[in-house]
């Protein structure tokens, strides 16, 4: 399909990978030489033969996506998209390799517009995410047809990512799924940071691959036209491929290749100088033979017909199909798209408080006003979802690709990562499905997606001790504090069905991060009573009843399933005679994104504040200040009925009366 | 080895447990049958023919373990507990199933004192904490012999176990060290929660399970012989073994046998009555019949000579390695230990404040002086260890037994896991070492040792932006305080050496639940000059420097390495005239003990305090008050050098004054 750059000039494409990454990390005084080094000829064939991309526009949607899960090898991409062309990328730029405010950092950092597809680098991420990508190609595919949408994913890969958990699961869900454009270069080099990698394994990795389904080719990593015709293979073969590419480790530094060392122990001049000699390569650091480099631009114009003809079929697309596609491709939601979502508020407040419903139910009844939305996919660990039921959405799957609902298996932390790299790809809104009490399986999922600004809705159910008998395995008490810790993770938790639909519309809103929106299990009877045309959530709190008869006195703070408590206490409050609000305070993150003056105001100066959340009180203590007491949970839950529960764990309307009558 | 149950017998005893289940759960009104209906058979084949127990002793040390990881199937447990005459579980509390305060909980909650080894129903955990106790168990065996530690690990699994990151992770290591006393029997009934397995798995795990290592038979798991044969055969394989057990979900149980709907859907007395009728038993709900009974009993007392033998081998050994097996069962530390702790806090003050040592490099000489402790372990997840170097302790692997290092590979999961696994089986002192950045990927086995309430260390290194050009991924800001928000887990953050060398003290002591150990890889300059008698940490702040000059207006709140930094400012602050104390930190979860007088002495009651730590301000306010300053991350780091990362976000001497002095 490209025109294959002749093979006496690949061995000088490959070194000059070497070379920058050996000259960046002498200059730097750190990083892991030994993926670049190890991975030179397997990178060059990949680029130079197979990978369709266009560095003058980074971002088009039909490129091949490349990520590089071994991320500490992140002097690997950044010569690649040097020598390929990436504007942000110039010789300047390499050689601030790990200074601060370079664009070459430590690991790889999420931007597609300079050409790096996501971050990398704690282990077994990237080859999930690269899943995920995959998933996204190959729904949108079904959608939009082979002229629009049809372009392989390729990962390097380490031992290390195979070796975690999370990349095991994706082995198994994506051989499940027979995802023929998922295709990975293993950098089988027997090496890990620990020493060789038979300290800790002993399996045959290619013979794990074959038992997922997946197609595997062995071949020596460092013979360039091997590599490529195993590509080759592979792109034509249905089943996802490992290409198990046989590697030295740090390969050219005689001191170090084929040890522990070739990881990331230290370069010196030294070394550099050796390898010059034992690679012939007679140039100064950093400086490229003219035609070296020229052989690189060329790799990196490859697929500029290809380009042209994908532009000029998107062009030929009837235009509500094209403007569709492009609709998805930049997030954007169709015009007016929560008006079912104010509907719902509506007539959640027509049908009146009487006995509410479960918060999951509520979610998923919200979620099944958007199964219109082509570009909404859910995934989901095993568990009837709160998000869309099953019923308006059909299975993802081997045969079918049109399903946006992929059963994930107990596997949540590859739910999570495929989620991750759904939305970095682009086209595609996740959700990522389960119990609350499970997010720490998915949690290292959920900081890259915060740490990448990923749009991805991970939702939970099951959210406190309203769980009840499955004991306290199953309920959350710390969990909604360790995901509010998370940096630019917006964290919902609404209080009843007019809240719920609120959150959602803020949720799906939201693109510069992601958000995780927590259901109860149990029934949220209706708090917001009173139809208001604005979304009260979105200033992430606000007063939902007010004080009456005098200065507000006490201010109780809640949310989700125990604001309906703190409605009941501030009844018998107000019946004494003690002028109480409550402020219900569905998101933190925007709550503290308000002015001093409005948080004040809600919050309720020199009154007397009462938390109550079913969960612990950490975090809690900047709302309720000196004088502020908590209703909630002190640790772990217990296994019994829900209402049994909130009874003996004292989280009840006449607790919350009785601390704040001790506190006036 | 033990006396077979005659055949005839097996049947009934096997439909003993399977209507003590339906009956309990009926009662219940909710639970999940699908396992104590489809593994009763294979239980009655392990629990009458081959596990070695005592239930008039449930800990002796030298018992057989028996893991249910798919802890929802908790009937099953309770049921053998019942019928082979555990104290505990008497009828009646059978009958309390699933209600508050009974002993049979929704999912088994850790106590060994009545036969429960381990909490489960998280998947995965529960084979990762048998592969832990089968560590354990072959570390011990070599290290007291074969008369006194010798025993087997059996672990019954479902498809949501196998599925899960950390239960692959255990297969791969478990097949690496050989553990041949390993032995699952897995619940092949192809149905989860979801549905079908197929929907989201087509891989041959028997074959997963080869690949790894493994010993793999498989066998009808409705015939009891069969089931018995099978144990034979793999207890006598130096292989970990997998029993692939071919049973039909919920069996007996005609409308939902074989079903999705057999998981967990709702059973009612028609579906008990049917099932009598069905499987000939025609005894009333909770009645045994007397037989039945006194075979489950007899049952229960097969191990009794062994039980005899064991302990007059335990008498017969010398003195002082039975009191060193003793010692160890106990988890009590021999006296003095802490001896050569007390001698190295006063040898750092004496080499003075200088230049400080890494944070990883202080805890890495405090654990060295322990390398005498011959019950600790440490697992390790590709990490050179911040607890003692490898020079100080060997390998344990398939060859060798005595080592108390676990290469853990990539795979912190299930090092975790092990980690509670070892503390739940008893005799050792587990450690899990890995980066902090990481932390999260261990998590959940971390949540299972805090509600278990088991005295693992986990051990975490490069614990800020101190990690310098790494960046952001490898950069910690949220996770001290998503650790701090876990009930019953004590984290700790020392400041120099003198406090490392307390906090490790504290550390071992401390057995009633997990620590958290948290070292910078930068250098911590020694902050404490004077040598005191007592453990200052031990309270878990305390003034290291009190105001001079005056009353005190200022007090700055540190931890770690930022108390080196709130030392310098405190200097500046009192050259200025402000009276101004530095209050170290190390330890939440013990000041959040103290009584309030003491706490507030400390924080400085009606001073300006300013808390510093390069970390979220998440969880801070509690300590600060009102008028309280925070110096520290407000969102992820970034790539650079160390030093340059703490001037660009602020974290330095001149902050922290400038923060002190707006509040005054």
């Amino acid at each position: 399909m490209s025109a294959l750059v002749p093979m006496r000039e690949t061995r000088p494409l490959a070194n000059a990978i070497r070379f920058l990454a050996i000259d960046a990390i002498v200059r730097a005084g750190e990083g892991h030489q030994g993926v670049p080094l190890g991975m030179a000829e397997i990178a060059t064939a990949l680029f130079t033969q197979h990978l369709k991309f266009n560095p003058a526009d980074p971002q088009w949607p039909d490129r091949d996506r490349f990520v590089l899960s071994n991320g500490h090898g992140s002097m690997l991409l950044y010569a690649l998209l040097h020598l390929t062309g990436y504007a942000q990328f110039g010789i300047e730029q390499i050689k601030t390799f790990r200074e601060m405010g370079s664009h070459c950092e430590g690991h790889p950092e999420f931007d597609t517009a300079a050409g790096i597809e996501v971050t990398t680098g704690p282990l077994g991420q990237g080859i999930a995410n690269a899943f995920g990508m995959a998933v996204a190609e190959a729904y949108l595919n079904a959608k939009f047809g082979d002229g629009i949408v049809n372009h392989h994913t390729y990962a390097f890969v380490g031992d290390g990512c195979l070796q975690e958990g999370v990349g095991q699961e994706m082995i198994s869900l994506a051989g499940h799924l027979q995802l023929g454009k998922l295709i990975l270069c293993w950098d089988d080099n027997r090496i890990t940071d620990d020493g060789s990698t038979s300290l800790s394994i002993s399996e045959d990795v290619s013979e794990r691959f074959r038992v997922a389904g997946w197609h595997v080719i062995e071949v020596d990593g460092h013979d360039i036209e091997a590599v490529a015709a195993a590509l080759a293979v592979a792109r034509l073969d249905p089943r996802p491929s490992l290409l198990a590419c046989r590697t030295v480790i740090a390969r050219g530094i005689a001191r170090l290749q084929g040890q522990r060392g070739g990881h990331s122990g230290k370069l010196f001049e030294a070394d550099a100088d050796a390898a010059r000699n034992e690679l012939g390569w007679p140039h100064a650091p950093f400086d490229l033979p003219r035609d070296v480099l020229d052989s690189w631009r060329d790799a990196g114009r490859r697929s500029q017909a290809e380009y042209r003809d994908w532009h000029e079929r998107l062009a030929a697309l009837p235009a509500d199909a094209r403007a569709e596609f492009e609709r998805i491709q930049t997030g954007r939601l169709p015009d007016g798209w929560q008006r079912g979502l104010d509907d719902y508020r509506k007539r959640a407040i027509e049908r009146g408080e009487g006995e509410g419903e479960a918060g999951i139910v509520i979610s998923a009844e919200i979620n099944d006003l958007l199964a219109y939305l082509p570009e909404r996919m859910v995934g989901c660990a095993d568990l009837e979802a709160p998000t869309s039921h099953k019923r308006s959405l059909h299975a993802f799957n081997a045969e079918d690709r049109s399903g946006a609902y992929v059963h994930c298996g107990v596997r949540e932390h590859v739910m999570g990562a495929m989620a991750n790299g759904m939305a970095a790809h682009g086209g595609v809104i996740p959700l990522a499905v389960t119990y609350l009490a499970f997010a720490d399986y998915e949690r290292p999922a959920m900081r890259m997606a915060a740490l990448m600004g990923l749009p991805v809705k991970f939702v939970f159910s099951h959210d406190s001790i309203g769980v009840g008998r499955n004991g306290p395995t199953h309920q959350p008490v710390e969990i909604l504090a360790s995901l509010r810790a998370m940096p630019n993770m917006r964290v919902f938790r609404p209080a009843d069905a007019v809240e719920a639909a609120e959150c959602w519309v803020l949720a799906y809103e939201h693109r510069s991060g992601p958000c995780t929106m927590v259901f109860a299990r149990q029934t949220l009877p209706l708090v917001r009573t009173r139809h208001e045309p604005d979304n009260l959530c979105a200033r992430g709190g606000y007063v939902l009843a007010e004080a009456e008869g005098g200065n507000r006195l006490v201010t109780l703070l809640a949310t989700g399933s125990e604001v309906a408590l703190a409605v009941k206490a501030r009844e018998r409050l107000q019946q004494n005679g003690i002028p109480t609000a409550v402020v219900s305070l569905p998101c933190w993150d925007l709550f503290d994104e308000q002015d001093d003056a409005y948080r004040l105001a809600v919050l309720g100066a020199n009154t007397v504040r009462i938390g109550v959340e079913a969960a612990t009180r950490f975090g809690w203590d900047g709302y309720l200040g000196e004088r502020g007491g908590f209703v909630g949970m002190t640790g772990f839950g217990a296994s019994g009925p829900a209402q049994a529960l909130y009874e003996h764990f004292g989280i009840t309307p006449a607790h919350i009366v009785a601390a704040a009558k001790r506190r006036l």
